[in-house]
């Protein structure tokens, strides 16, 4: 059994009532799903709107690396850290997808002592929330298909349909497929495909809405097809935002849980962090708000993806004022950003580590760059050496400006990120923060875009191709040009290049396609290859999980 | 708002924890969802084993037309009848699946006074066991595809898989699909094709099993695909059975919620009733035996299909023995059956009605065919006259030698159908059930076929197309000759053409295919056209379907 399963059959779980109640969730405002998940009713969540904010504080991180950072871990951590030195703090992540669970093992529940639970059923079905989104997204799909079908009194151009459909599946031969075949009762015959439902732009919706009335109307706005002239066909045109809406009625409730040392967790919704926008529920948020004075988030990916989105499209758009954040490195990954191959990970390296430290100092200036204040959590791996951590916490203070502070959440729980609690604390009582984006929402498109190459990536410029500078003019002209801008590009990379490492710069950021997600309230950018439906590998995880005679799930760790 | 909208709407629920006492359920042995919904815990269930086994009671009906009969409302007015006058009485119903409800108008929850509650959550998600077949059936058919796409050591012959995907979705335009395509990295281009949820043979496995360990063995045995050399490949060999079961874990575990009278009804399993054996699972009827004194259950479309597969495979492999049958019709749906047009239904007709009445007739003929005795519901409707109701009551009593009994359970509740429940008390209590299939589990595979055929469709024979009468052998030499078989044939009439109503006899049923279901347990004989999955009309209910300002979903009724 792995350390990680063995602490989680360890923990004594509360129930789910007793974590509700410190922070002041009634047992009647819960609608439970078994004894350790809830969801809280509609009622109490909207009965706390009068109440002052909690401090929120975003976990990001260096870019990743098969290294592993500890996002998550370190979220949770956190969390855990600042109830052990007496704050109320509230974690509010993002659920996991049920697709990679099968693929390259692990869950996304944080690891050691520092998890959330029940990791099964979290890592599974969990509340069905991202099944709703599925259901909601597929309906819609089948309902452009059928509008067709029966006369296509909009005259959407089956060749221009850009709803396609999803599936919660690392599932490859979906990518590209063709529907409707087998004859005139199974409709017209066309291209389509499938992406995973964390890149729905349902799940985007869903994770931006303010309340379900807010939910409805973003989805009444998503553009599914275009006419042969080229005028977008809508969600809202075919009737089908209320039906999405009843399906997605429980799913936006947000769920708590528990962490091993009893911190309530918000684990609410999940967008895919190229494709969309990367952070939890913005409703889940604003009720941790409510109940904690402290929410600890996270973003996906590195901070130049997902704090970047986290700050210019979620705080933008739902009115957040984030008190301080956290960037979460680790020595090995700092030394894979100097280039260091991952089977030499272990023997110290402090050239290779001062050469990968570059790739963190640019992320400290970026999150400071919309008026953050920034600690450096690096998140202790057996293997890490003294020296190694006495280089990061020197170049931290001298280069960088910052503090960077040794965190042992994975081995010790909440006691080991009590250091990283109190510098936290620090940072939202000193009142430093004053949030701005990178850039204003009436500046063009295509001015975003180089604003978040430019001033995030580090990029001399952006080359952006000719169709997507008409696609952006047409978006302009169709009155969507103050949306924000939501870049997909690898996480791997400040470039567009993924084997570019550490801090590059003077490099040149290709948009090749844009893409309109109305109902979301983002334009897409894509920056060279984006995988919308991931692929199993060789050897999946599924064939390791099975049931043992106890009832106990084996091999999701 | 409907009415049975308004009566659902102006029931009071209790809590279902209260629900489940009445039939000795602990507080502790429930996982809720919601407040009105719970799953049983595990342990309770295997702890239920050595308890005597209550009543088991069959409803079923007259062959399925568009004025309705009421199979669902008569086994939940029953329901409430039994424990009205004084028994335990347990309610065993299938699922509603979730892609018809955005189809044509209606839910599967009852109607009127007889409706088990919630009915919108039961409609929906319910407690996301769909969801869950959904995700495991489709778990498997990317493992499939992965095989092959990382070597196909297996051999996986692709013009030869049989595993096709599925979704809970009326979506015609993936009947007939490609997959595959778009370059290497998506794999092999080929055809494909989706069913809905209801048709998946991981739902007949789930149906069927005893337990999750039968459960999974069920899974191994499933065939996904065939080699060149046409030899099976299964579940087992992808190690797919493991993951799939975790998948299941939770969903296996039967769901208890409430009629609007307050008694206890599991919902659970909801196999489609053409190419599966259309009962609720096997788990919830063992436990609601344990747990009632009479269990009140049902089966999909009218009793030459439904009822002959419940005894035929459902009773027979799970080792159950009912006591009686109910075999419901309606005055409308019997003068349908001798000929009148729907819009002509609400005029009294007794001749229409007198050469209807054969279709019953041959219905209460066949499940005392079983060795099962009858009395036949008549599911009043206001348009009905008294005269009608005493020609049947007339005709059933003289040529049938069958009681025919009114029942208003719809206007009225339970009190609407106490007399159909002490009339199945007394038949339960005479004990003259005598359990007996049709056919002898050695019987050949074709002769079985015949067997229904002739026995129960009235018909003189059976063509069984040259390819059937070969893989039908082949199924015999791999050791699967003993298996019971599924007719999957139309449910409107007794013989393979759904224009042909009434009790047409000396037709002759073609067998165009059979397919292997060895997961499940069966042989599907394929009698005619089936459709496995379904499109959405030209006006969906979807359209109609949205979330009102106090939070409550309107249209599903």
């Amino acid at each position: 059994m792995s350390h990680d399963l063995a602490v989680a059959r360890a923990a004594t779980l509360q129930p789910i009532a007793a974590i509700a109640e410190k922070i002041g969730i009634p047992a009647e405002a819960l609608d439970p799903h078994g004894k350790y998940i809830a969801k809280f009713d509609g009622d109490f969540l909207a009965g706390l709107k009068g109440r002052p904010d909690g401090k929120l504080v975003l976990v990001t991180a260096i870019n990743p690396t098969p290294a592993g950072e500890g996002k998550t871990t370190t979220t949770i951590g956190l969390g855990d850290g600042l109830n052990r030195i007496g704050k109320r703090a509230v974690i509010a992540l993002r659920e996991p997808s049920l697709g990679p669970v099968f693929g390259v093992k692990g869950g996304a529940t944080g690891g050691g002592r520092a998890q959330v639970l029940p990791m099964e059923a979290i890592n599974l079905h969990f509340t069905g929330d991202f099944h709703a989104i599925t259901s909601a997204h597929n309906l819609l799909a089948a309902l452009v298909d059928n509008h067709v079908y029966w006369g296509n009194s909009l005259g959407i151009d089956i060749r221009r349909i850009v709803w396609r459909r999803v599936m919660d599946m690392n599932d490859r031969a979906l990518r590209a497929t063709t529907v409707g075949l087998g004859g005139v009762t199974n409709g017209f015959a066309r291209e389509d495909g499938f992406d995973i439902t964390v890149a729905s732009e349902v799940m985007a919706c869903f994770c931006l809405a303010d309340d379900l009335a807010d939910l409805e109307a973003r989805l009444s706005r998503i553009v599914v097809a275009y006419t042969r002239a080229k005028k977008p066909v809508t969600a809202g045109d075919l009737n089908a935002a209320g039906a999405m809406t009843a399906l997605l009625k429980d799913a936006i409730k947000p769920n708590i849980v528990q962490t091993i040392e009893g911190s309530p967790a918000l684990i609410h919704g999940g967008p895919f962090a190229n494709i969309a926008h990367g952070c939890n529920s913005v409703i889940a948020t604003k009720a941790a708000l409510k109940l904690g004075d402290y929410v600890v988030t996270e973003a996906g990916f590195g901070a130049d993806l997902g704090a970047e989105k986290f700050f210019n499209i979620k705080c933008r758009k739902a009115g957040l004022k984030p008190s301080a954040s956290v960037i979460v490195a680790t020595v090995r990954a700092l030394k894979m950003n100097g280039g260091v191959a991952k089977a030499d990970l272990a023997r110290e390296n402090l050239e290779a580590l001062r050469q990968g430290l570059v790739n963190l100092g640019r992320h400290v200036v970026n999150v400071r760059s919309f008026g953050i204040p920034v600690v450096v959590a690096i998140n202790h791996f057996t293997s890490d050496t003294e020296a190694e951590h006495a280089l990061i916490a020197r170049i931290c203070a001298e280069q960088f400006g910052v503090e960077a502070i040794q965190c042992r959440h994975w081995a010790e729980g909440g006691k080991g990120a009590e250091l990283l609690a109190e510098k936290v604390v620090a940072l939202c009582e000193a009142g430093t923060a004053h949030f701005a984006p990178t850039y204003p929402d009436d500046l063009g498109l295509a001015d975003k875009i180089r604003a978040v190459a430019t001033r995030i990536y580090g990029a001399a410029d952006v080359v952006i191709s000719a169709k997507a500078a008409a696609d952006l003019a047409a978006f302009e002209a169709a009155g969507f040009g103050k949306l924000p801008v939501c870049m997909a590009k690898t996480q791997y990379s400040f470039s567009a290049d993924p084997t570019l490492l550490g801090a590059p710069s003077g490099h040149v950021v290709p948009v090749r396609e844009v893409r309109l997600s109305a109902g979301a309230g983002f334009v897409v950018a894509i920056c060279g290859e984006i995988m919308t439906m991931p692929g199993l590998p060789r050897l999946p995880a599924a064939e390791a999980i099975h049931v043992n005679p106890d009832g106990e799930i084996e091999g999701l760790f």
